[in-house]
């Protein structure tokens, strides 16, 4: 799926940016880069920047024209920080990672960049089909390339995932105490804040909702839990030796 | 509501990576920077890579620890690439976004940014409340810190445009307890651990770790907090009362 998707870059001017797209681009679990006319490239400073990524550099295709870097794709999206100058659908980084996740599992797909101090040019944007806007701040937009190729193969990857497991969850399943092991652990608790008078009888007052309150809220595991009651133990035990109940 | 949003960046080796994260962050619309420690800063390095963004440098927050950088905040999100290592509750960086920008109405909010080569030890993480775990190719997982923070400030960025649509208005208030009080009190719970010899001197074992490991994922308010103290105090008083310490 994400072998279908390619990275184009249209006439980048420093080579450091292309070794730091590759990067960007494998750290996303892409690897197709086509180079529409670098200034310099092969370069040891892209190779430099691309650090653990230079397979990407010696596969990537070097071709002339941007015709040529998206002729066999169903799908092009060009990238543009001019907002709505084009009149092509416009998208952002999200939708259009979710849209191509979906097409990419048919067919061939290219995100277009432009050059570093003026983007792609309005030719070049009307050959694509959609255009792709990275929101960002209004008072400060200058994200450089590979900035924006890296926002947008992160939610590449992440509209890859999501639709790999549509129940992706961040949950961990800690073994958490069971609700009759928490009622044990209230009746001591309170049984230690009575007896070192932090509850004293004539005003009850609402301490203990408050303390059930905050331990349920917070979801002890059953290890967690164990210490807790291993202190109430200790203060009762230090109690005892040093002052019998009578 | 982005202006309580910090990013704290932990002995940062290469100067540059300091520029490069004060511009991503400036693209997405966050100005506070901290750092802790960097083993080079102001540099030119660091100015000439921040570009537009020199007044975040001419900001930053220039502090000797972690503890410093962090003390006014009620939540604070330490990134690890070491998945499941620390048994913190663990988020991905367009759910901690969404949280964080719920809670910057409120408070003070930290995303904590570790060393180039090592990122954060292990007690560093133990003193967040959150892990943050980039997904990213398993293959080719590098993201450099300065990716690394330009994904998290573009999930804010992201959820910050979401949260101004009118329909989206679930905001949290609970006036969490800061973290320089957290602190205190795990001076006073290890105090009183020691005092009921829950923790004996030749056993320290971890168990002040698994403490506040459970009581910073479990995030008191600071009115629970105050009981928590409360009990505290009442059982150190019980103890002077019926046995003086000498």
């Amino acid at each position: 799926m994400l072998s279908n998707i390619r990275i184009v870059l249209v006439e980048t001017f420093h080579p450091g940016n292309i070794g730091a797209v590759a990067r960007a681009m494998k750290n996303m679990g892409l690897n197709q880069l086509w180079l529409v006319s670098p200034r310099a490239f092969p370069d040891d400073e892209a190779t430099s920047r691309a650090a653990g990524a230079k397979d990407l550099l010696d596969q990537a295709r070097c071709v002339d024209s941007l015709q040529e870097a998206i002729a066999d794709c169903q799908l092009v999206i060009g990238t543009s920080a001019r907002e709505r100058t084009f009149n092509l659908p416009l998208m952002d980084a999200e939708t259009a990672a979710k849209q191509v996740i979906q097409e990419a599992v048919s067919g061939e797909i290219a995100f277009v960049f432009g050059r570093e101090t003026m983007g792609l040019n309005n030719a070049e944007m009307l050959t694509c089909n959609r255009h792709l806007f990275i929101d960002a701040n209004p008072i400060y937009p200058v994200l450089n390339i590979a900035q924006a190729v890296q926002l947008v193969c992160y939610e590449i990857w992440k509209a890859a995932q999501a639709a790999q497991q549509p129940s992706f969850s961040t949950q961990e399943d800690a073994p958490y105490a069971r609700h009759a092991e928490m009622a044990l652990f209230y009746e001591h608790l309170e049984r230690v804040l009575r007896r070192t008078s932090f509850i004293i009888p004539q005003h009850e007052g609402r301490v203990l909702d408050k303390l059930q309150r905050y331990f349920n809220r917070s979801r002890p595991e059953k290890t967690e839990l164990g210490i807790l009651r291993g202190i109430l133990n200790a203060v009762e035990e230090t109690l005892d030796r040093e002052h019998p109940p009578q």
